[in-house]
């Protein structure tokens, strides 16, 4: 392993499921999963470094820093389920970075006993005006009745430029460990930071874990404050593009 | 090996010939090799899968994914000769990747006691009217009769440039290890994807390994097509070069 | 240890807090720290040559070369602390080098038991006037205080980028190896050489390790020029912008 | 070793000198020192391959190809001195890439017991007028005597930029290995290939080596050819500077 890895506690987990939740497009998949580990009150159990990370530390408001690098988090769902998240402000820097990233957690989740895999994104389609659909790609295709239960689209062969970085990575490690993997993606215009995407997320991961009372926060009204713009930037009103960007 | 291979089944191969078959210039190798593997009912016996190719994988119509990587499969050809296929959608991402992934490709070789490599290519003139001759480099001077008898045309010192990428690099490695190597370049403009110079390195493999009934496919109505569109552009058709961008 | 390390001695130190003095943000840290060391009267006794660094070596006046690297230099303080420094024409050439380089020095380190690490930069402000503070950050912060009596400010949360380069990936390194580290931030607009920031570092060192006498040199008379030179500039003196580029 | 070592033979050779002949400014080293073998009837014994080439083959007049890579040569000087080339068309691809193989070299070369280390290159001052100096540069003081009898210039603190590549590199090496290091820099222009100031270089590896009877074939008169285009240009006549540029 060519990762530095530092254990805060080595918890005990039953077959946990893994759930991978860095920035992309939109930001979709981070803010979407982060919202939800913190709503199953997600603990951190290890950090990660790596050359493959920006040679960087952040200070905190008390002027302490911590380097920059990646996170896992576990907690039990509503069902009894462990889980594992994946959390971080960035991916690895390079694609060789990025590879050897995803092998290094992979290696962890399989000490974990690992049983399934899960990667959260966005599906920009460049278009102001989105659907909000969750898009879905399996490692296998009897998994996709199951997530279609759970509010999941399949559009055949899209992504047609694939799915790339972690989120594409882990699902590739999945199928080749032959662990099950699936890829939750929410639909968004790729051109902003998009909440309203994110809650779709968390609303499939809800019936996924059977969690009954979905606390979404903030997120609806951020979410809102995108809708709004959006519309008046519909409404051909010359100032909204710029508020748009404002919020991106 | 820095690689990771994935193995479908381990078939048991008698000096086994290895035929590389990957994107280049006008895919010119690439479809010649594919639909040669094809005509010989080739089977995929192995995938490859490196921090060398784009960290991404692709779905399918089914929504099921698989990693981008290299695949080796293999035939029985007609005159009983055992041949090993090197197919994908990438070469590697970096000049070092490039070399990485020849070797450890080479590494699985040897094990199956790989007997001649015979790498596919194009040769890029530059030129929209082309003979489409299958130019051949060769690891020693007493493999050139043999070839010119399949109908290969030897050019002294061309390409000027060399070869380069894994069409190069095999033919490099196949030299090291005492094992005769032979590449064939289909002549091309360099323009457009050229199935009619494919064709004539599938007419090559064909003598080579004693295909009588050579199915073409539909490739000779593709070729006809750039054809056509070649001959307008000749004829000073001022809309036939946006033609021609269209097939590229 | 990927990196070559050529001892010229072998010192015997006792509890040694290490100073990072590598090139930066108006080369402040690399002043003031190759500043202090002189004060002290450092001796080189180890150079560290890497792929990291550029492939270059440098003839001095008798045209007697030297390769491009690394240095450590150690010395006693007048309050009898054992101090290693780390200095330098380069910091490693990529950030995959910068992380490898501060690990393979961070062994070192390590080996002669370090008690605390400190990491000396500049810290931008994009503005030419500006007030020369030292900032600070920490990797605990129970550090501030002790930290504050020797004249550091700490501003929240600043820099809101973070601390790249080896004056970061050092603290991470302290922290992840439970050592105490701190960082030197001086004040600077970022645009040119900044020797007045660099004294107030000096000041700073000093309090820490009961420098009483501070010789400061030259630097006071090279800061006083940048000073002249930013009074024109902010007097519209239109040929000054020219002189402070001639400075930087 | 990273790299791929094929050897031709293994030659018993009494403390060798080394020199590195490989291409650089106005390509002046590499056509002095594949000269001097050429003189030296030097002989291959050895081919280097790594992932830190191109990944190329270069077919010859017979459409035999050889792998992009560097040689080792050796011959016997008149004054019964073995000599070990390194030769070759590249240079490595990256800065690490080039660390890497001197680092390699250097271990074949301990393991014959080399005595001393040359390095030669083009030292280019960006004027048409040079006065053909070849500069040196030395890993100790004490080694510039002997070169300056052999018609070697000092020019104290030059080349300002360092000397970079190969030529800088192995300089380095030797020092770190308490060898006795030498660069014979041949001046230039550094715009265009520089015959003359080969033969320059030339003529000091003939006195080193004691070779009364120095052939130089054709290079004066390839010299000559740029010297007459030199001076034309001189002359303001508006055509040469097309002249020259053909030449380079």
């Amino acid at each position: 392993m060519e990762s530095i890895v530092k254990y805060d506690s080595k918890p005990v987990l039953k077959d946990p499921v893994f759930i991978e939740v860095l920035p992309g497009i939109g930001n979709v998949g981070k803010i979407a999963g982060d919202h939800f580990a913190q709503l199953l009150k997600a603990e951190r159990f290890a950090s990660i470094f790596s050359m493959n990370f920006p040679p960087q530390v952040i200070p905190d408001d008390d002027c302490v820093i911590r380097m920059v690098g990646n996170e896992l988090w576990y907690a039990k769902a509503p069902n009894g389920q462990d889980i594992i998240f994946l959390k971080g402000d960035y991916q690895g820097s390079t694609p060789e970075g990025q590879f050897i990233l995803a092998q290094d957690v992979m290696e962890i989740l399989l000490s974990y006993g690992v049983s399934r895999i899960i990667t959260l994104g966005g599906y920009g389609t460049g278009k102001i005006d989105r659907e909000l659909h969750v898009f879905g790609a399996v490692t296998r295709a009897e998994l996709k009745d199951e997530m279609e239960r759970c509010g999941v689209t399949f559009n055949p062969g899209e992504p047609r430029d694939g799915i790339v970085g972690a989120a594409g990575l882990f699902l590739g490690f999945a199928q080749l460990n032959g662990i099950d993997g699936l890829c939750l993606m929410g639909e968004t215009s790729g051109y902003f930071v998009d909440h309203g995407s994110s809650i779709k997320i968390i609303e499939v991961l809800g019936k996924m874990f059977s969690v009954d009372d979905l606390d979404l926060g903030e997120l609806p009204e951020k979410s809102e404050q995108l809708n709004v713009l959006t519309e008046k930037a519909n409404q051909q009103d010359p100032d909204s593009r710029d508020d748009l960007n404002y919020i991106g």
